[in-house]
């Protein structure tokens, strides 16, 4: 048989963006962390809305134009793209973890301990977003990096300006990714150049930063404004109850804090409130553990704390890169958190990490949990290319409380996904090439192993296409 | 002041490949393994043989044409590129350990045991190489892609198949990579149709290898036949000790083998050789641990084995990606070879490591350096990034032999070089911004710990730009 009349007809027709988006051919999806669903020939439809109307996991190329006329599509209806053999769709990346003003200072500063490197190299960093124009150029820049990288979802902390987070808000808003972004809260033990000066201030500027984002996006369907105390060593007591009591009155905001990253941070933690036995005791007590609550790297938490996360349905952003190379090997147990089924997604920690690559990221949590199989001889097996998928996708969604709108494919659920190629040489980079016997299953493990930002050739978030 | 003179003839006229090259700017390179010596108004200049007739350090702007004029040369008698900020020469990467046949199977089978991944995942894609096209189509992308990398030095396994690894060299010594070839020495362990039937067919098979390349470039200028025990495991002892011979026979010849990678490899050794009580005494009875050695991985050496491979003077290639991805976290004394001044360079085992790229190596040899800090509570502090580039260029070529040939630059030296881009937005890539503040040393940490293929603009290997 020829060509799909449909597919005919996408080619034949200028791309109308107002019609639906079809794509037929490979789907590459988690249901559940150990599970990967590869489909073949897979049709989706997405709605020019950006939700999916349509998702049909077996339908041969040669049941395709009867199966559409059937739903009352006519050639010219929608835009459909035939995937050939390696490309494939999945879902967009979420990225858990990331500090924006550390865009420009990605790979600086390795292997000092964190408070050191805190002072020495990311305050002075993040002061100079007080400039705004350097804020609009380096946060477009980061915002359009993360992109490129197949990041459809990013937990973005900004720097304590609030004017700056502002202006993060709108570059994400007007380039379409999908994001929260937090004001960060710190207004101690940090040079004044770089800090919130009075609790007042801290929490007026936090809240004036959420009503921006509210005018700007009122039902957050692309940005949220996320509440961002740095971690209890920049925040004292009475902001830390200011942003409990915001997280209180407004329930549909989430939370990000640093949660036990280092030993040095936790003792510096522990001097600073001796009344609380664990941050995890510390931050719920100022009503900051909540199911909306995303803890970064919980890389220390004993049975206690790993109890009161699971209790509380916070989710873990495991952010292997940065704590494999900072001053400390930190070695979270993420094998234990999916025992426990508590929540976890994958962080770039960019410029923490020196990438800002899920896939990067995804290749470290592999060495970590490797690293962990032999520290416990074996009784927390690495994980695998399944799970490190999962992170990355659906379990990030998860995170941040997403997974009924994102993270993988369904009918209802929006079409947040990322168009892989391989194969052509315009794409190939550097990834290792496919093979004529190489099983579907096969070119996707190569694509986690060895691609990279030139392989993934289209980013769609919200059913547009932002790359 | 305008154009330098001989800049601008050389803008002025075809480029004309005969003429000496010349780069003013900035310089990069080590000068031991903690000493990165960084020039910013350095000149260089190559002869048409591809050897660094004149290297100053210290030659401003404004005194450039007066010196070349001064040193005999008129404007037009070479091509000189000016370096923008942003831009700079380093030498180019070298890599001690790779498996060719391995290319197009990168990022697959992580996890296995090494003796499992051999017999389940490569021994059955090595077995391809019997056939030629397949090997020519196959090699020509894998040295390809490593010279876009910029690896200027490769230490190639090749298949057990002798016209295959004939082919590997012709296609190295065609596009001008240096080059280690070595047809793979394995007559035992492994199935039927992926192993040398005989002792007498692996041997001889070797010196036809050797033969060829003996023909196709009689001094060794740019490829190199190398022998190439796999392991013990795959070879008998009549093997090594024929292998010995021939090493005795052709003192030009470079050696290389595993060495102490994996427990399940070191118990089956001592299974196979319970004579000998290490790999190290193993490998010295049969004359095969030598000046010329590369051992790959040594992750399990203990006092007595270090002794020995110092003592010996063998090299060590540190292949951080697929030790911390296999099925076992392994992490070799790197920090303790340095303190012994033991020779020491990176390699991607490639494709055992998912990476083919030395900056990925480096950056996982401080992740694994890191891991043994903090198990060693600082015994062994991590490695700094002089150390890291140390061992991707000078201690690479330390390994290899070569480091009187390349590894850095100076007068008398080959130009075996990377230019580097930084900033321009056709190379620009994900690499992190460089800001108008960011010191030469800042620009460079960024170029390790974020560049990619992309930054690396042009390769040069004997002063013939290879990519
Ligand atoms: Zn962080
Ligand atoms: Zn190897």
């Amino acid at each position: 048989m020829g060509l799909s009349d449909f597919a005919q007809a996408t080619l034949d027709a200028p791309a109308d963006a107002d019609l639906p988006l079809a794509f037929h051919g490979t789907i590459i999806h988690s249901l559940t962390p150990q599970q990967v669903e590869i489909i073949e020939e897979g049709l989706i439809i997405v709605g020019s809305n950006g939700i999916i109307t349509h998702f049909h996991k077996n339908l041969p190329l040669d049941k395709l134009d009867s199966f559409l006329v059937e739903h009352d599509f006519t050639p010219g209806s929608l835009n459909i793209q035939m995937l050939k053999r390696g490309e494939f769709l999945v879902p967009g990346f979420v990225d858990t973890h990331n500090h924006a003003p550390q865009w420009a200072q990605r790979g600086i500063g390795r292997g000092q301990l964190l408070i050191d490197w805190l002072n020495k190299t990311t305050f002075p960093h993040e002061s100079k977003f007080k400039d705004h124009d350097y804020a609009w150029r380096t946060y477009t820049s980061c915002v359009k990096g993360f992109v490129r990288q197949g990041i459809t979802t990013a937990c973005y902390y900004g720097s304590f300006h609030g004017p700056a987070t502002k202006i993060l808000a709108d570059i994400c808003q007007k380039l379409g990714q999908r994001a929260f972004v937090g004001k960060c809260n710190m207004n101690r033990n940090a040079p004044d150049y770089c800090r919130d000066m009075t609790v007042e201030e801290s929490l007026e500027s936090t809240r004036d930063f959420i009503d921006h984002v509210r005018r700007i996006d009122p039902n957050f369907e692309l940005v949220t404004p996320i509440l961002t105390p740095r971690f209890a060593i920049s925040c004292d007591g009475e902001v830390l109850a200011g942003l409990g009591q915001i997280a209180a009155e407004q329930p549909d905001l989430p939370i990000q804090t640093h949660f036990d990253e280092a030993e040095q941070e936790m003792e510096v933690t522990k001097q600073l409130f001796p009344e609380f036995k664990s941050e995890a005791d510390l931050y719920d007590h100022f009503g900051l553990m909540t199911d909306r609550t995303i803890l970064a790297h919980c890389i220390f938490c004993g049975e206690y704390e790993m109890q009161r996360i699971k209790e509380r349905n916070c989710g873990v952003a495991h952010c292997p890169i940065s704590t494999s190379t900072g001053g400390f090997f930190g070695v979270a147990p993420i094998r234990e958190y999916l025992r426990r089924e508590i929540k976890v997604g994958l962080g770039t920690d960019s410029g923490g990490g020196y990438s800002s690559s899920i896939l990067d990221a995804m290749r470290l949590a592999f060495v970590i949990s490797n690293a962990r199989a032999t520290a416990t001889k074996g009784k927390d097996p690495e994980l695998s290319l399944q799970e490190g998928f999962y992170l990355a996708t659906l379990g990030g969604a998860q995170v941040c409380g997403l997974e009924k709108k994102i993270g993988n494919f369904g009918e209802g659920k929006i079409f947040d996904a990322l168009l892989i190629d391989t194969v052509s040489d315009k794409y190939r980079g550097i990834i290792a090439p496919i093979e004529d016997e190489d099983s579907t299953e096969t070119i996707f493990e190569k694509f986690l192993m060895t691609a990279d930002d030139r392989n993934i050739v289209d980013v769609y978030v919200k059913g547009r296409q932002i790359k």
